[in-house]
C-alpha cells in the first residue's frame, strides 16, 4: 500500500496526480508546514529533508518528484503515463521534469525561502526581485517547446510531465513569479491540464477546487 | 553514436565516467565556458538551456545528469551500473542523484553564479556566505547514510549515484564550500571511486588527474 505524504497546494499535487491518473490505491497524510509538522522528528524518520512529497511505499520511501513519478509510471503501467518501455523517451521525460526542479522550483523557493540562500533583509529583497526574469526566462523555454501546437509536453500523448508543467505554471498567478501573459501555449496547456478529472480531483481534495 | 559535451571538471564528469563505466562508443565535444563556447548558437541548438552536460543520441539531446545517467545505465545493462529491472531501486538511485541536484549542485552555484540569484554586490557576498551552512548540511545527510559501512552509496553494489556523490564532494577541496573533515565517510567513498580505472582515465582526459 502506498502513502503519499502531501501539503495542499505545493508541489506534492504531483505525484498526487499521478496517483489519482493512475488509479492507485493509496492514503494520504497531511504534512503541515505552518505548524511545522515537517521538522517534527516523525516527519523526519520519513523524509530527513523535510520536505514533501514523499512517497511511502513496501520497500521504503522515494522522496524527488521526477523519481517518485518515474515508480508511479513503472508500478502502474498499464495507465499509460510514460513510455516505460522506450529509456530514450523515458529520460527525455525526466529530463524536462528535472529542468523545472533545478531551476523553475528552486528560483520560486527565492519567495519563500530567501533565507535558504542568505542571511538579511537586503539580500532577502534582492532575491526577491530577481524572480521574474529569472521565471520569465525557463518559461520562455518550455514555451518555445509547446508553440508548435502539441497538445502535451512530449507530442501527442499525456504524461507526467504535463500534471509538473501544470501545477509551476499555476504559480505564475501569484504575484511577483513571472508574467503568464507572455505564455498563451502554457496558458492553453495549463486548461487542457486542469480539464481532466484526475486533477479536479486532487483539487477537491486539497482543498483548491475554486482558487486553482 | 553518443557524443558528449562536457567541460573539464563540471558536473558533465559524471555522466564522462558513466560511458566509461559503461564501456560505450563515444565522442567528446569540448564546451569553453571560459570562452563563452555555451552562449554560442551552434550550443544553444544542443541544450538552449546553456549547460553542460548533453547528450546527443540518435534520437535525440538528452540534458540532466539523473536523466541522462538512467539512459546511459539502460542502454548499457551489461555494465551493470543501475538496477534497471527494479523500479523502486532504480526510482531510489534516481532520488539520491536528484537530492544532490536540487540542493548541493545549487548551493555551490551561488559561489560562481551569484548574479543568478540576485544583483547587486552585497547580495553576491551574503549568497557565499551562506553555501557552508547549506553544503554542511546537505552532505551531513548523506554521511549519516554512509556512515553503517557500506562501501557504495546504495549498499554493497556501486552505481552511478557513486561517481555522482564523488565529483560533488570533491568540490568541498576548494575554498567556501563546507569542511570536508566533517565527512570520514564520505571521503573514504571518494577514495574508493577515485581507485576505478574508468574514474582515473576520464581524469586524464579532463587534465585533471594530479590536482584532483
Amino acid at each position: 500500500m502506498l502513502e503519499l505524504y502531501y501539503m495542499p497546494g505545493a508541489c506534492s499535487m504531483i505525484p498526487h496526480i499521478a496517483l489519482e491518473e493512475a488509479g492507485a490505491t493509496y492514503t494520504r497524510t497531511l504534512v503541515d508546514f505552518s505548524r511545522g509538522d515537517h521538522r517534527k522528528p516523525e516527519f523526519l524518520r520519513i523524509n530527513p529533508n523535510a520536505r514533501v512529497p514523499a512517497l511511502v511505499t513496501e520497500r521504503g520511501v522515494l522522496t524527488e518528484n521526477p523519481a517518485i513519478l518515474g515508480y508511479i509510471a513503472c508500478r502502474f503501467p498499464q495507465a499509460g503515463l510514460a513510455d516505460t518501455g522506450d529509456p530514450y523517451a523515458f529520460a527525455d521525460m525526466q529530463a524536462f521534469q528535472m529542468f523545472i526542479a533545478t531551476t523553475i522550483h528552486i528560483t520560486f523557493r527565492q519567495i519563500s525561502r530567501p533565507d535558504y540562500y542568505a542571511d538579511g533583509e537586503a539580500a532577502a529583497a534582492a532575491l526577491r526581485a530577481k524572480v521574474p526574469e529569472r521565471s520569465n526566462e525557463h518559461f520562455t523555454l518550455i514555451e518555445r517547446k509547446l508553440s508548435d501546437g502539441r497538445p502535451w509536453v512530449h507530442g501527442g500523448r499525456y504524461s507526467l510531465s504535463d500534471p509538473y508543467l501544470f501545477v509551476f505554471a499555476s504559480y505564475l498567478k501569484l504575484d511577483d513569479r513571472g508574467d503568464p501573459a507572455l505564455f498563451p501555449a502554457i496558458r492553453a496547456h495549463g486548461a487542457r491540464v486542469r480539464a481532466r478529472p484526475a486533477v479536479q480531483r486532487v483539487l477537491e481534495v486539497e482543498g483548491l477546487a475554486d482558487r486553482w
